[in-house]
């Protein structure tokens, strides 16, 4: 019943709740922030969660699009976790904060073969 | 040629930059803006874009939960179009900025009934 209740009244999240939200890993390091959520355009799928990540106090923090699907959202935690080391991470595709690249079908290919993913044809 | 490059490289949208996007009638009249996207957490599906309408420069502007799939963006508008009038928005459900209800499914019904659709169970 609660159980019930908790899914009904939070099946949804805002996506300005989303853009700040803490990422951690299974290992309780906090990876980075959310900063957007990349969203299909045709079907309004969620693709990617944009993750900000190193740098000191923002500065020099570069943006690292993460499948969507990796991440989960831990009520205990107040974040989402992500099933990642820092070091896989740190070699992920990433990109400026200011030079956001089009995300063609070939990056998408690239972003999840990174992740060991295969990419959805949406 | 032309259109495939463009639908390739432009598929995605990043929810910032929907955040605050114009929102049209099909009269051209400006009916506000998208303050948000609202996402369901478990098929990261975009179910509603949020649109503040009415009041005077953001004051005692109300928030209007939107189906998304009403929502078509206009390339040459720079911005949404959804085919109603400002009288349907009006009369529309909708809430005070700091009272956000929560989107149970009885309210997701009483959204889509409003606007003449059934309520997708996702």
């Amino acid at each position: 019943m609660g159980d019930t209740l908790e899914r009904e009244t939070n099946r949804l999240i805002s996506s300005d709740k989303v853009e700040g939200t803490a990422v951690y890993n299974p290992q309780n390091e906090k990876l980075g922030t959310i900063t957007s959520i990349m969203i299909d355009k045709k079907s309004g799928k969620s693709q990617y969660g944009v993750l900000e990540f190193g740098g000191i106090f923002g500065l020099g923090a570069d943006h690292y699009p993460v499948p969507w699907d990796m991440l989960t959202y831990d009520t205990d935690k107040g974040g989402y976790v992500v099933n990642l080391t820092k070091e896989q991470v740190t070699g992920a595709p990433r990109y400026a904060r200011d030079d956001t690249p089009e995300y063609t079908d070939d990056y998408g290919r690239t972003v999840y073969g990174y992740y060991g993913l295969s990419y959805p044809m949406l």
